[in-house]
């Protein structure tokens, strides 16, 4: 079958022929039919410190998909040859104290596809049938193939207390504007979305922000929503320094800080004056609860209060690969989709 | 000062000169402008068996206003004359466990307005400061007026977890009603109510139920919805018997039952099936939370995204109470307002 | 092998020679050494009305107990031949909702060893290694084999607030004992434990219990000890009609009540004086957290802070299976197990 | 009456006579009996940089303290003349949106006994009425006049989840030993304190810490009592870098990490590796929840099984604040007291 490879320990994918997967007895065959590419993706291809540490090529990229089943293991009984699925990309061990007690996707064993096994970015792929997800009848298998970074989004909102609440969101990439869709969807009576990036102010705008501005102007949007008291929650997806002082700046005082976006150094913090005398919670936001975000995400799809499909901005076949890594890497890009069979 | 009086034990009320109240320290006079009517205002006018075990005549009735402050007292820091306001009608000592432990809305002392002392159908009322809710500028007196209903419908829904649920609403008076809109702007992907007055449906539906049913057809609906498992949460808002029980059995295992509607006399429950079996959760509603619900009130408000106007059908001035006892009586009102100064 | 089986439709077990359970690839089996007996075991010795329903002879009774590993199945991973375990004896199917997002302990697929399909009291049980839990090396299989109805009580008291809480339980078989125990350990300030049986009092005594007082004298001895408040926690442990209107009216306003007795019938409540107006939650509570409560219930006895072998006051072999339904009808015992192997 | 005061901006407190306060008519003036000495009150004799920013001589020192009512107000309703009570030393609006929401511990306008205005080190206090607490008949004025640091240990402790937890706590100070006794009494399942003071070490052990360790044997303790995972709470109470970012490498994935301890600079952290990847909780805690901790306070020291009586190791007249300072200073100490009247 054709596949997006991870070569060797440098630069680049390559679109080559690998062999079809096989699949074990409680494994189910998926024929991948769309797949997100994420900055994850990114990183790999441009094999920078991070890939270097974690990576061991070659293997098949990709870690966000949607398909239908080909062919499912003899032990397989919630699964279906034909069933139009997605699937959760963390593979867990299932058995750690972790998994049994209601935290699997912290499971210290966790191994995920595209990254430290194959991935999806190929016309097929073998996953365990616990890590599969049925999508209702009308959803499209593009949506179904960016469960993964809503579900990112889905956890992060929706482990604070949305309805209601006064939102910052710190970072418009794709997750973050699903972010904004979904405190839209859940009730938070002010959404504040910031990013330096005119184009993703506007698809924040789309989905529902109420102020989408520059960084400078966070501080004075807030504010003015907050009657200076800060907001109640905000949603850090941008990874940026200053953008991280910025969230424990203009959270409220007993306020809530979920942090998803990942810095790519230390930086210094003032636990004092940012962390303690505010008395907030910060949250570091891991991958999608098993299965309570995914099971969030269907009923927010189901209830046709949340559409993501706007963020969808860019489409291409495997074989545009390095131009997929362009446009995402020049910010022009909301989410960008493989169409693959 | 005009004045709406419960006089002496048995049925009625009756439009009298009072003297204006004078206030304590701690107290400030509020000018009535709107006032909002309540089926317990129709026990206390019709003087059934609870009136009779509780109330004293003569007191001036009614607990849902709003209106503009005329004075303040010497120790009021928080409030000012001409200040647009609303306020709790349940005035608590402030001093006992639960009043210190975040639970005032069922402090033991609990006095209400219009129930255990005199009430908002009138020009002016006295209330603490504590009690004062400010309004608003684009918050009408006549919603301002309805803030305590509403804020039941909150405290009901809102203590579940509505983002994505499915939910029942069971009785679809002003309250629930509220409640389907609440539940609308808080995310719930789906929601049914049911009633068997059809004018009580239509209103449902106008504030967001996806699903608005006469009772006999709620099973059949809340299947259809939930694959058979049952709704996540469901707010039991009539006390009717064959209500509470349908809103056990039709909720799904592990589910939550909100209960706000207060049945006239014991019911027979199967603890073991209804209740244990299912490994429900059942919480018993009583006010508002002080002063939770009312900031989330204020909140969802402010977004836009819940507006109670389509609720209110009737207006009447203080003069034609009589005749705003029969349209409540008769199934045929939403919510009905007093439209006083 | 040896087991004790229900052969037919009619009251009595019967000790018989059985073939020993072959195992499927996802199983283990595990080599019986201690088994506890329970209520449900009585129910069906006595072949009552539940029974009658529920229950598909011939089957294997039993479905609490340790011992130690014998044989694992070819896809099983983390448990070992030879390894000290005791075991969840409901068994889910895995995959629903209810399983898929933390709630498999209210899975609508549950079947349960003893009852559903072959049990434990026996010398060799199949188990699903899913279901598997292992046992600190310094536990014995004694207490091991108690784990299923421990955990019954640490599913009751720790989903309430236990650390400073006052706390009633009504009902002092092994289970509410054992609650009285978990209480002391996780800090509850009073425990006020009720029964019938003196002899009862004594072993809830003997694990922490202040007050252990016949059901007569609970109100007086909860209002002593809260100010008239009453508790904050009510741990329902009887099915007695009596003592779930006790529960309710000795919880304080706002209070929590976890209802794990099984009443036998119907039983009339005043929802509006005894749920509504007190704003008290009431929590069904189903088998033990999938499995939150089993790593509590582990940790719980590594700390040496709780141990339950005060609670045993009898041990059988299979071969005096009526002796030992005996003790347990006439009330004279505390915990009772059968010493298999 | 005799008074400790700041009279300067520079270092020292001056012992002097001052006028005894008058009340306000919603205040009470409290006779003060035993007065804690805090870390905080060093660094006012210091004159630090902290001090310089935040204090305004002169003013009476001290803010831990308790006694009996002298005098009280014409509006003061639930304290009385001869009442022994302690106080909140956090004096808060009471209006505004944080009060009113239950989040009075991070009122924006908190003004500090001691700190913002006259304080405790003094023969009579000036309180609110509503910041007074009682003490029950059997506790003593000494263990009342530490209610404020133990109500930090509370708030620490108890916003986690601890019946069966794994705790490391890093700091011993008074403080952190307290919050060593909380635990164990809350049914922590193993505690492990860190300091570089064996006397402190000493404290901890006394309190119920089943491993003291100097920070740098703290690792291996965590990993042998947590089969590597790390601890589900660390008490974060030294507000020393090491110290913070060991709390975050040992915390286990998903766990929680509370800190009160208060770094004197900025700390660089690398949020991807020891927050965000780690599915963290981290949580700032300020003073005591009003007044849900006190009332946890009163519990635990009702139950006899919470007693901090063994960390107080020096008890002084006011005379010798100098010495009382230097005691402090020296690491000697546990927890100091004046002993006033």
């Amino acid at each position: 079958m054709k596949a997006l490879v991870k070569e060797s320990a440098g630069p680049g994918f390559k679109l080559k022929d690998v062999p079809k997967p096989t699949i074990r007895d409680d494994e189910v065959l998926i024929h991948v039919r769309r797949a997100g590419v994420c900055g994850t993706d990114v990183h790999i291809y441009e094999w920078d410190d991070w890939a270097k540490g974690r990576c061991r090529p070659p293997f098949v990229v990709g870690h966000e998909f949607a398909g239908d089943v080909a062919q499912v293991g003899a032990l397989v009984a919630n699964v279906q040859v034909g069933d139009r699925v997605t699937a959760e990309g963390h593979i867990v061990d299932g058995t750690c104290l972790l998994c049994r007690t209601g935290s699997a996707h912290v499971c210290p064993h966790t191994r995920i596809i595209g990254v430290d096994r194959d991935g999806c970015f190929a016309e097929y792929i073998a996953m365990p049938a616990t890590n599969v997800w049925h999508l209702d009848a009308n959803i499209s298998y593009e949506v179904g193939g960016i469960h993964d970074p809503m579900g990112n989004a889905f956890h992060t909102a929706l482990t604070a207390d949305i309805p209601g609440a006064t939102v910052l969101v710190t970072g418009c990439g794709p997750i973050g504007i699903f972010a904004v869709g979904i405190c839209k969807a859940a009730g938070a009576s002010r959404i504040i979305a910031s990013d330096v990036n005119p184009r993703r102010l506007e698809l924040a705008t789309a989905m529902g922000a109420h102020d989408a501005v520059h960084p400078s102007d966070a501080e004075a949007a807030v504010k003015r929503a907050t009657d200076d008291y800060g907001v109640d929650v905000v949603l850090e997806m941008s990874g940026v320094p200053s953008a991280i002082h910025q969230a424990l700046a203009l959270v409220r005082v007993g306020g809530r800080v979920q942090m998803l976006g990942i810095p790519s150094k230390p930086i210094e913090i003032d636990f004092a004056s940012e962390v303690i005398f505010k008395g907030i919670t910060i949250y570091g936001v891991v991958g999608r609860r098993m299965y309570e975000t995914w099971h969030q995400m269907t009923r927010f799809l189901r209830s046709g209060k949340f559409d993501p499909t706007a963020v969808i901005t860019h489409r291409f076949p495997l074989e545009c690969a390095d131009e997929a890594m362009r446009v995402i890497k020049s910010g022009e890009a909301g989410k960008v989709v493989f169409e693959i069979a």
